[in-house]
């Protein structure tokens, strides 16, 4: 039973499709953060379940591992095969199988990108709202319960995920869900698949929810004199039921980031950017209430971006967030970290944050979803120490979010950087956790060494 | 090893709250359906997760049958200890442990009933919106992934249900999720346990997601021209995004059901009751919105209930509706079917089950959540051949609902009832769900005979 063996098999099931190529392997070996370069011994474009079936049962009779790989855009390192192994890339399963507009639902193929989605949505007035940023796939989405801006609105991955097709380290394909809106038949395991990482099955086939487009749009920005009073408008936003669409927060470096990128020409303080969706009249209603509350927890400089375009530029901005922060320190590179705690405690954690960053000597400004109560820190290092500070940074923040009643991460989900987070934040359910892994995949070839003890 | 030996050390636990009378095991082994009375050997009052682990640990060393009892309001029979053994009455667990107002979450207790909840929330501004009409325990609704006429606008326990406490089959506890609001942390257990019907665990502790009391609600009632021009509308509106809190549809049986029992005057026509959620101006804005749309698929007489009393009025009819259809044929007893389907094909589903229930002999009028797709037929039996021909409507109704894309459940559950379509809805995916139990409960001694195929 060896790596080998199983390769040779998959030549005879793939041919060309099974590459050993070097550049291949190291583009399929790479993350969006410091782990080092892992190539895979092979890379996999299967074209259809049945050619994945058949791939994870020639490496399930090797003892081979089997690690799925989307567009490559994760935070965490999830599709580096640690112990060697076979990256399956699944962009040539890309396609959308089937809209069906009255019910607000399709089907489609785990290697469809984010925006190819929804430009092919477009034509039917309707789009798929989850936002990570990133131009991610669907199936690294689904895998990594990823969110983003629209979270507050239109919930992560897990709600957003009717059911789904995938095939099991046995290499039976099992179908979950239905199109049915609800259901209360049995396990939820669209649930127990979504953020598995690929540890459990290779998602083959996704049924989403899609939503209409807005009759109308409308967005805001505004300066708030504190963390703390910004924190509080959206406590009281929330409360009072208007149905926020977006509420991103961003701290003063940010906004420095963003004048020096765009002249945005904010003034230095704490911002919120929110975005309404809904008819025409809903929208200016619920406009003029968050003008409201904002303007009662010391609200200034509100700009609102009725037109597209403006609209477009604020939203250019927070998508490039990334881009104008790295910037900001010519030569350095990005290390995102996350967390989510209650809103309660958001306030908090960013001035705790902000303090622990200031005293690390390394730059790293502050943004995030805040109606979820979800935050990032993006830390730019130039080299090896400054990597390190990093690090225990991040270790700290995932510290920081369980002491505040929160999770480890809000959205980038566990791949590398969080697994040595996963028992303090779980205790014994971690363990639980393994005991599922073990049942559904009990050779262990599904990305081995991501998600569970590796004890146990 | 015996149930004899593992009441006596339960007895030794629990001394008085253990009670093997006759008449509370009666209590405990009845349903509210037609599945014939089922005694378990008694009956277990716990008052702290410490004494639920216990007791597990007791039943687990003489594999004696485990059994979670709420408020006994199931409609399939889940909660019958077919097997014998303790039935486990949460009754002594029913306190509210946490309001956190800002961030809109509470932690409860399983045995808390939802109207004794929000009687508590009501002080603070919130109420938790999930309504499956029952007067039910939280822990059995979120056992059973319970739903009903908010779920349009609030989501069912799935999204309700923040993280939980759990006692599983080994009696060790386990916490699942937390008070933050999303998280990409591992395997969703909290998922999981939510509707797993007392199979995987029993729920010891709830966090729930609550919502702000809305500053306005209105509601409206209109007739519609048709099944299929009510149905119509609804996808209109769902598609516009109006945000609608309730999308009830009642047939002309069940409006003849009201006009009896309430003298309600409603026009013998399909009708459609709806409820708007929010600010006094989104409220307005939105009901105007679903009026035209409504117009254009015809309706007519629609009357808006934008008074309390009015509003109340208009869904105490509906909440009623079960008693009110009773009373259509003194002397009989009602068995509630559900099925869920693609919101595209539920005019078919209504229409067909109609003609099926005409044909039957058996008055059955129909009623549902249809924003969500979701029907109920209440059949009016009287004998024990009326009562074969409601399970056959009741079985035909499953098949339906799976041959038109849905789920042989929306909101029910399980339980007995619908057990021997599992296979059909689920395939291979159902001896996951085998797989799973197995690996969580391996003495099956939670809840046996329910979920996952006997065999395997």
């Amino acid at each position: 039973m060896t790596v080998e063996n199983a390769l040779a098999g998959l030549h005879a099931l793939l041919g060309d499709r099974l590459s050993r190529v070097k550049a291949e392997r190291e583009a399929h070996g790479r993350s969006e953060t410091h782990f080092p370069l892992t190539p895979p011994d092979a890379v996999a474009y299967p074209e259809s379940t049945a050619e994945v079936q058949a791939l994870v049962r020639i490496c399930a009779g090797e003892r081979c591992p089997v690690v799925a790989w989307g567009a490559g855009t994760s935070l965490e390192g999830h599709g580096l095969a640690v112990q060697g192994g076979v990256v399956v890339d699944f962009s040539r399963m890309a396609a959308v199988l089937e809209v069906n507009a009255e019910d607000m639902d399709c089907r489609v193929q785990p290697g469809i990108t984010r925006e190819a989605l929804n430009t092919e949505l477009r034509a039917t007035g309707l789009f798929f709202p989850v936002d990570p940023g990133a131009n991610a796939t669907l199936g690294g989405m689904a895998a990594t319960r990823a969110s983003g801006t629209t979270a507050v609105r239109y919930g992560t991955m897990r709600q957003n995920v009717l059911g789904l097709e995938a095939v099991l380290a046995s290499g039976e394909a099992i179908r979950t869900g239905s199109r049915a809106r609800k259901s209360s038949a049995g396990y939820d395991l669209t649930g127990l698949m979504v953020g598995s990482e690929g540890t459990l099955g290779l998602i083959t086939e996704l049924t989403l929810r899609v939503q209409g487009i807005p009759e109308a749009v409308s967005a805001a920005l505004c300066a708030f004199p504190s963390i703390g009073a910004a924190v509080d408008a959206v406590i009281a936003t929330v409360q009072t039921g208007v149905p926020m669409a977006r509420i991103e927060f961003v701290d003063i470096d940010t906004v420095a980031a963003f004048n020096a990128k765009s002249g945005a020409g904010m003034p230095p303080l704490p911002h919120l950017m929110v975005e309404f969706h809904g008819t025409e009249e809903a929208v200016a209603a619920d406009a003029a209430r968050f003008g409201e509350i904002a303007s009662e927890f010391g609200a200034q400089d509100v700009r609102r971006a009725v037109l597209a375009e403006e609209r477009n530029a604020l939203w250019k901005m927070r998508h490039e967030a990334y881009w104008s922060i790295l910037q900001m320190r010519p030569g350095a590179r990005a290390i995102v970290t996350d967390l989510c705690v209650p809103v309660s405690r958001l306030a908090e954690a960013v001035e705790e944050t902000r303090a622990d960053i200031a005293a690390s000597g390394v730059p790293g400004p502050i943004l995030g979803h805040v109606g979820d109560g979800n935050l990032h820190a993006i830390l730019l290092v130039k080299d090896a120490g400054e990597m390190a500070i990093a690090k225990a940074l991040s270790d700290r923040m995932a510290a920081r979010a369980l002491r505040l009643g929160g999770t480890i991460t809000g959205e980038h989900g566990v791949g590398m950087g969080k697994l040595p987070h996963m028992a303090a934040e779980h205790g014994a359910a971690w363990g639980v956790m393994g005991t599922l892994k073990r049942a559904l995949d009990p050779l262990g070839i599904l990305n081995p060494g991501k998600m569970v003890s590796q004890e146990g």
